[in-house]
């Protein structure tokens, strides 16, 4: 890009930014809840570690939001994004145990830590405990979100016009949003244990809800809000929509398609998983009736060898699976610039950020 | 009670308010989240009928707290309310997962029936895939009281004075006690899977996160501030603090000695179960080496007989545990009328409600 920032750099510097209030607050925050009861400091050091894993997207996005239109210093903001953050750490905290995921970014998920931690204090049935410890965590993370989130009450009064109301607007469009997501998580987990077949709609409702909504438009709309431009709302969510299904369909490939080394996963692992993907489901739409008997030996075996990933990666693209969803894609990204264009935002450099940053997030190497 | 109305009476009436407010938010919101993806209805409904077997003690005392000091109209109470309600189902739908409960007052936990539904459906692994599908509806729970509570922005803000800055200070005691409720509830899963016996002081920090400092301070003191009472935080927190142990130590009683066909329980489930209660460790502290021996015998096995749950019964008397428990939870208790006769609150009416919630809690038949 000819920007001065690119989108990777915004996003560096935003999560160190994040990264800092994210060790204040929890220095605060392990004393003040120790002090109520013994285990606080030790809670909040963990969800400060676990959290710290992550790309920081949401919290940055919450600064961008703002950014777009000019309040890059609003009241609220760093009080915001670090709100995100909890929130994001709680979802993921409880994700990895519906997904049986014992490691999270090269480290032990917070589940399996606490089991580890059970068994070798003598627990009769460790992973119970570990799990139990695990549900507690993710809520206090959803706590201490909310916590923060009661700097908007002040941020957004002080910015002016309508005060409370703004910030009543604020607050209710993140826990409305996040109940969106809770459901999505719900078909997602549906999805992967039950036998019946998702639709495409079910797919892209998923998609919407868990990617889209979510982790692009909730953000960015919560800081165009602390920016007093709530007006810009459903903009951004045509924008975000766009933007998040995109993303979720370049995943999808990266999951089909990536090479082993650079995923950090095992090839087809998407396959050996059965995971009801869109690129999935339009697969078995198209596959004759010998095709399709195969894919369903395929899908869902954890046996499968690297002829048979290239099997199914071969037979999406002669179907024209891929070429399409890829022409899909790409019409999404210029229908999301275009958006972004003619976006009423007042910073010239924040909106070629958030340009760059869209075109990376669907054309990044797997 | 001599006053107009029973503390009981006065439950029974803003029970049936709350249940009004929830089914009127639940229809609305199942609308709408059902809008975002298939299944937002069922949700919704689900949680409405879990929380509707509640006694909605938390969301009355948020009124209560408002009507002590004559704001009995005050604006966000129907919502804040409604809050409170939805972090409790969301609290108790998590703690059904973690205490194994398949019922809770009468019909299925939600974990229990989302196992059921799974098993008819043909998941692999019905229980797991019942257990997520739970984890998240209690997130969703806390999001939806997130989005209620947003009317406090406006409603605290309305009603003057410092506007935002007390609105954010009624959301971040939410956020903060909540967190405190997390981190007791871990303490809880410990103490009953763990082989380490807790110390008294332990017990009792549970006792006050779990118990005193949310099911009775926090609402109060949400309704106080509601009322632009911020300034009786302390207060409150202080007859919280008396009455939610006195209540616990009752309820700890009600366990050991009370009748099964009142309670609902198996005679000496406490006892069966190895409950970690305060009553348990005083007991095994004042027994002597024979005694210890023979209790370590009866705690967690599940096979004792009424015969040994006398024992115990008689054990705790003749060792004057149950006398010294019961003359601190009345000492408890006139310190807690003394408080709420000394609170500087305008309503008479309400404050008497208040000292006859206080005596019934602790003084309720068993």
């Amino acid at each position: 890009m000819s920007e001065q920032r690119s989108a990777q750099d915004y996003l560096a510097a935003r999560r160190s930014d994040i990264l800092r209030s994210l060790e204040a607050i929890s220095g605060e925050r392990g004393a003040e809840l120790e002090r109520a009861l013994p285990g606080g400091k030790e809670l909040v050091d963990r969800i400060f570690e676990y959290a710290s894993r992550g790309k920081m997207l949401r919290g940055s996005l919450v600064y961008l939001g703002a950014e777009l239109f000019g309040r890059a210093g609003a009241p609220g903001l760093a009080e915001t994004a670090a709100a995100m953050e909890f929130f994001q750490a709680g979802l993921l905290i409880h994700d990895d145990i519906m997904d049986r995921d014992e490691r999270r970014r090269g480290a032990p998920s917070v589940h399996a830590a606490y089991t580890e931690g059970a068994s070798a204090a003598g627990a009769g049935d460790p992973s119970h405990l570990g799990e139990s410890l695990a549900i507690c965590a993710g809520d206090v993370c959803f706590f201490e979100a909310l916590r923060l989130l009661s700097a908007v009450a002040v941020g957004v009064g002080a910015s002016g016009s309508s005060g409370g109301a703004a910030a009543a607007s604020l607050i209710a469009l993140c826990g409305s949003e996040l109940s969106v997501v809770g459901l999505a998580q719900m078909a997602d987990c549906r999805f992967g244990e039950l036998p019946a077949e998702p639709t495409e709609a079910e797919i892209l409702a998923m998609y919407r809800g868990k990617t889209a909504r979510y982790s692009f438009s909730m953000p960015l709309a919560v800081g165009a809000a602390l920016a007093g431009r709530d007006d810009t709302r459903a903009a951004i969510f045509a924008i975000g929509d766009l933007a998040g299904l995109a993303f979720q369909l370049r995943d999808d490939e990266i999951g089909l398609y990536g090479d082993s080394e650079r995923t950090g996963k095992v090839a087809g692992s998407d396959i050996r998983e059965n995971k009801k993907t869109l690129w999935r489901a339009r697969l078995f739409a198209r596959a004759g009736e010998e095709d399709r008997r195969r894919l369903l030996t395929l899908y869902g075996n954890r046996d499968i060898d690297s002829l048979d990933v290239d099997h199914v990666r071969k037979l999406t693209a002669a179907l024209g699976v891929r070429s399409e969803i890829a022409q899909w894609r790409d019409t999404m990204i210029e229908e999301a610039k275009g958006l972004v264009a003619a976006l009423d935002a007042s910073d010239e450099s924040a909106r070629a950020i958030l340009v760059d940053l869209v075109e990376w997030l669907v054309n990044r190497k797997y």
